[in-house]
């Protein structure tokens, strides 16, 4: 049987998604738990392999195990299994076939920047805190230029292993909420890195450090090296994945 | 020269406001930090002493130096010399009879529940998290009752070393935001846990354990005896100061 889950964490604590040799990471803790549950080894997938320090509010991961269990009892069970930075938000049985990663529509990013002049003690694991003050409508127009499907090679990690670097954008929004800036990106999928590139090269757009000419000549270029530094990974989060 | 701050933190890792023999204290750090600024030692005084664990968003902290500094390096330079747990939104100079806790006209305390089957990994420091769920308008309606001038004996602390039991309360008030269910109380001053025995009370409320009338004799009969359990200090936080 094949479950889904939706998974909420504080990835402060976290070397990302992905097993590793050394660091502790939330595919190890989640298969850790339902090893623990099933008393078997279990093999986890995710919609989105998120990096070191990435939270997310709604990351789905799917499993098969030969010897099931009821759905509520996988829910409470995998939650008293696991820590306190992690929660698992919901269980359902899904198809044998279903893979998060390749069924997914779209995702949704979210990233949040502490605007103020003084770093705050309740934002700090979860915002990039940036005292100069931010010109939101000159990012939020910049933000707009990467609707549509572009190719996104010019905010790609070095080490993104995606086949092709176009991705098609269906949100890409700045909001002021009381001291943070925040950016909202929806897209079918994004490149290693992307939300945080764009994140670091729109925020020289908010200093005046960078035009808005500027910003649409970094993504016609499709070269890496000419755009801003990534942005930390502590604003970001991975709010929502959704399906058909 | 007098000095008025206006102090942020995330009181997970303090033992409270006050200066203790053994224990980190809000009020230790900012000694500390205003001793090496000032090069003497420094003794502040603050409008609410905040418990073990409790949060602030708004506290207000006063302190007098013989060798005053310009208001912008003492708010730069106590930054710089606090830990990322604690932050000095404001600095102001007053007036030298200036006393934070007896000049205040009112204080503003805000309680959050995570009223969700599963906890969050994100509210964990900031929030009391309860599964069972709360009828959040039956506790409004109890939490209305607190309204007006009333002898709060019943949700004294025994420790509390306030001369008498009389509090003004102005606001007393409960919101449903998402998954959070919030307590907001304004008062003229508040008793030693007052605002957590009141919370303990109103959730009992919520649940169905104590009705409306059983929540009024406890106001009614002064004594600390009847009232629910104390709330756990991670959902308190010392949000406003009021001054005339």
């Amino acid at each position: 049987m094949r479950y889904k889950l939706i998974v909420e964490y504080d990835g402060t604590d976290y070397s990302g998604w992905q097993v590793q040799p050394n660091g502790r990471t939330v595919q190890g803790v989640l298969e850790d738990a339902a090893a623990q549950l099933f008393g078997a080894p279990v093999r986890m997938a995710a919609a989105g392999r998120t990096d070191a320090g990435v939270h997310a509010s709604g990351q789905v991961v799917a499993f098969s195990v030969d010897n099931p269990r009821p759905i509520d009892t996988v829910l409470r069970a995998l939650n008293a299994l696991t820590p306190f930075d992690l929660s698992i938000r919901s269980a359902e049985v899904v198809d044998d076939e279903f893979d998060p990663r390749r069924a997914a529509r779209s995702r949704v990013y979210r990233y949040r920047i502490w605007n103020a002049r003084w770093r705050s003690p309740f934002w700090r694991r979860y915002a990039w805190h940036i005292s100069q003050p931010l010109h939101a409508d000159g990012m939020r127009t910049a933000a707009q230029l990467l609707l549509g499907e572009h190719d996104f090679s010019s905010f790609r990690a070095a080490d993104c292993d995606a086949k092709h670097p176009v991705r098609r954008v269906v949100r890409s929004d700045i909001e002021v909420v009381d001291e943070q800036v925040i950016y909202t990106v929806e897209a079918n999928a994004f490149l290693r890195s992307m939300v945080r590139n764009i994140v670091g090269t729109l925020v020289e757009v908010g200093t005046g450090e960078r035009g808005l000419d500027g910003f649409a000549a970094v993504l016609a270029a499709r070269n890496r090296t000419l755009a801003g530094d990534t942005a930390p990974s502590c604003g970001l989060c991975l709010e929502r994945v959704s399906y058909d």
